[in-house]
């Protein structure tokens, strides 16, 4: 329903059944001022059919405690391993396939809101495309908690401090080569999209990272992102940086749930042809950002693309709908690994919305 | 506007100007079925001006890291002390004053969302009263990160193993009782408002407290707290437990933005004749719930709840408009210590809407 707002402000100085199709305009005016098409627009209100957060997963771990300020020396249990989901639904979100965004190392969830620069995140862009959100905090970080364990044994003495878990904290100058802000520390490169004015407030989204207090080959993210899936009767699930490949163990592990995979920026490790068989089944979309033969240490970024252009060729070899989506080949430049906070985000995101619609949703070119 | 929606239903039967009449109401009861009035309703569409997420403060640390994992060995800067901060702006958020909720301990801003039991939580009760909401993440916690450093330099071999900050991870035992549910674990009062039959959920919410890693006598909370008031021309700060009395800490460092404490369930400090003068011209509120004397270890309710009733009498003293509102003298029997999540807490949220709306808001009763 389309009403030029203009129509409100003509004269009620018709007679007959002309007076009552002059209020029915005016009427589709007045509901038009009250509820306007949020999810053609991105500016003006946002409508929510619902939001809220919970938890997947979780499991009871007796522990035993020192004394340690208001609270007794105690043994008893803790939850761990649950994984925190915060979640919006748009008016119109059951017409899509929900979309689960899982952050990288050393972030949280606070990757996809508002970006470093003050414009609208990728949470709140695909809300009001239609899509509903869930935005998950890897177990171990921020909302979901960590397993304390291992570092209340070395403070008490009953474990050797080089036992301890190692708390992954990226400096500032090693963000700025690894996300490809620049050749060094401080220097952009010339077409650089990542909005660097506002790189401070990336550094504080930048907290420890704790995932080395989880088993290295079975991670409680991915079980209970595939659990999650499953929970939401079919998702996307989208990982970056450290989680990039976080999707595709999800799916190794219960594939009922996913109805898409979405890779960003990361390495993808060498699968069995029963792994591929496995995933060939589910939509598989990789994604990368400009610079990567610019960047070669701490991180070989060239190495990280050709090992997933070699998993898209072997997915579509396994007969998979996989595709490659390298932003410089569509002419796009300058993206950096945060290229969901880049200037040109909602264009990316575009791009993954349109192959959403595309290859996992079930009418192409939904909106 | 109240239009009963079955005017909808009525016959277009009328001619002349009772046409008119009928169409107006149509267009009426269309706009409203179009976009329901939100922030009278806890039910049906939530109506967002705006909503996002930013950092408070933070700052800049050189730090010495050894080889980690993926990361080679470096010196480089970290940043420390920021406050996450997440908010939602109704549609009518301008018309009241913002509300600030920080969690207590071994918790995150989770504590205000959705409860355990998967009831509409504090932050959207709150939004669809009408009211901004701001949740914070305290520094150390959750999404704001904490700074590793000590734990890293134990791992290192640098710093004694007994001066690695402590780590306070409550038990599910320990919060049984001190959340007062009930006399034992597992024995529940029988008037425990509480959702028992979700505890388990409440258990995911519990993580590990890095608070010890803070200056005890100047946690960065406090000040970042103070700065989100100026920030937001003036806002009313809810502490609860480990943060129950943070609205004050952050009043005595710069009152200037804070129109309103509200203190739900902690112990009150002495302060000194300036430290009061200063706070009795803000309003001030202490919430507690019931059976105070019925839980005396490892925690002193009844002596937690006599030090606030002084904090109230000295407030009073000074001038200032302070109130104890300790729910069983209301007759609202059964409260816990998480009173935001029991199963009463919409009942709880009105008394501290009603509370703000006579005692901050410059029109009495403003909805």
């Amino acid at each position: 329903m389309r009403v030029h707002l203009g129509t409100i402000r003509r004269p009620f100085g018709l007679s007959g059944d002309g007076r009552l199709l002059i209020a029915l305009r005016v009427c589709a005016a007045a509901a038009l001022l009250a509820a306007p098409p949020a999810f053609a627009q991105l500016t003006g209100p946002l409508v929510l059919k619902e939001q809220g957060s919970f938890f997947v997963g979780g499991v009871t771990k007796t522990v035993s405690q020192p004394s340690n300020g208001p609270a007794p020396a105690q043994t008893g249990d803790i939850t761990v391993n649950q994984m925190y989901v915060q979640y919006q639904i748009p008016m119109a979100g059951a017409r899509h396939v929900p979309v689960v965004f899982v952050h990288g190392c050393c972030l949280s969830s606070k990757t996809w809101e508002t970006t470093p620069d003050g414009r609208m995140g990728w949470s709140e862009y695909f809300l009001r495309k239609g899509r509903s959100v869930y935005l998950v905090d890897q177990v171990s970080r921020a909302r979901s908690g960590f397993d304390p364990s291992d570092f209340s044994a070395v403070r008490a003495g009953t474990l050797a401090s080089a036992r301890m878990p190692a708390i992954l904290d990226a400096t500032h100058q090693l963000a700025w080569t690894v996300f490809r802000f620049g050749p060094k520390f401080g220097e952009a490169f010339p077409d650089e999209q990542f909005p660097l004015e506002a790189v401070d407030e990336l550094y504080k989204q930048m907290i420890p990272d704790l995932n080395s207090t989880l088993p290295q080959n079975a991670n409680p993210t991915w079980t209970q992102m595939a659990a999650l899936g499953v929970k939401l009767h079919g998702a996307i699930l989208v990982g970056h940086s450290e989680s990039g490949f976080f999707p595709e163990q999800a799916a190794l592990i219960d594939p009922t749930g996913i109805r898409g995979l979405v890779t960003i920026e990361t390495g993808c490790p060498p699968l069995t042809q029963a792994q591929l068989a496995k995933l060939a089944k589910i939509p598989t979309l990789v994604m990368f950002g400009d610079h990567l033969a610019d960047v070669t240490k701490p991180l070989n970024w060239m190495g990280a693309f050709e090992s997933c252009n070699r998993f898209v060729a072997q997915l579509e070899q396994a007969g998979g709908d996989a595709e490659m989506m390298h932003l410089p080949d569509l002419g796009i430049k300058g993206n950096s690994h945060m290229l969901m906070q880049d200037k040109n985000s909602n264009q990316i995101a575009d791009l993954l919305i349109a192959w959403i619609d595309h290859h996992v949703e079930t009418r192409r070119g939904a909106e």
